[in-house]
């Protein structure tokens, strides 16, 4: 189930690309692309801010809804590079694993800490 | 691509929690669970950031990577609260569809805007 | 010269304190205080990853623009909990000098090279 | 305390440069410098996070200590774009003023209005 949500929000957002006919007066996501990658990317800041402040609250509901969010303007940074959350999950995936996911975990908490040294 | 990744490494962040017995010396979700709540929240601050400056860098390869790393430290926020990434996906599917989508989104530009007024 | 400024504008921020007569439909700041603190704290997530795409941009006098933004904001927080930035220039003189700059800093990525072990 | 806190720090910043001869082995930030930019901006994002924790928790000390680090380490990317804090206090001094200061703020909401319409 989860991949196709995410791939069809995924072709949603990919229609509302200039070059597929968004409309900015009638579509949030058009409107966003018409703005540029710094809105986009600005969106992803903000959101990630909010889940912050609704996980401190403990508000389930909230952390839902803002998790939500993030995760869509992420999808929306996906495409305006020609990506799609098919390689988020083919990533995720490639890291999977118990040994895989841990690995890709410690090696990177290892670099952080040989940077660190 | 299989069909529930994100409900894969959802199972495998639950078994890492101190309850299911995830050992913070080998693992290293089992780490972050143990260091508490605002390490978890640090990362996603942390996360977004790298994917802001992936997407300005216009590494593609590099995107993909970090927004897995920030897909998959919303995961463990979310089992720090008992959601699923299944909760986050109902709420996305709840906005879905063209009109749906559009006016979630629209509706916040709204609120704002209001807002802002 | 510096400490003056941040003091300057801190009293002005203070005179926009609903308790001060602030009114949200004159003045930015009073209606931030209005929102509420999430309102602020969000702008301060906001403006970070606005000061991050400018620096990426190499966008000297953007940086020097978000950065401004980021310390108003800073301040409209410190305000929020009854603090002003007089406390937080104490705090980095008490971490001033050669060897106590230093000191705090390489203290911290120890700090965190030992939660990473 | 004393007039140019800011303006010191910032010069205890530059002689950390490479070309200062900041020794990464022994100084924090030669260390950042010599990592580079990104590392420089992560903090940001990192350290914004923090102050929005510590926000949350309504913990007025440690309040200070996170917007003392979101401040230092945005002298540092100030210095890494050969900018000082002095750049941002005659920017927010332009600004200033009762009428400068709300003017700025309300001619950006209403740039977003604008934009958001």
């Amino acid at each position: 189930m989860s991949n196709d949500t995410l791939a069809r929000l995924a072709a949603i957002i990919e229609s509302r690309k200039p070059a597929a006919g968004g409309d900015p007066d009638k579509s949030y996501v058009a409107r966003l692309f018409s703005k540029g990658h710094d809105a986009i990317l600005k969106k992803i800041g903000e959101e990630a801010t909010e889940v912050v402040m609704a996980a401190k609250d403990g508000d389930r509901a909230r952390i839902v809804g803002e998790v939500a969010d993030l995760w869509f303007h992420s999808m929306v940074a996906l495409a305006a590079h020609g990506l799609a959350p098919a390689d988020v999950l083919a990533e995720l995936e490639r890291r999977e694993g118990l040994s895989g996911l841990e690995e890709f975990a410690l090696r990177k908490v290892q670099q952080r800490e040989g940077d660190g040294s």
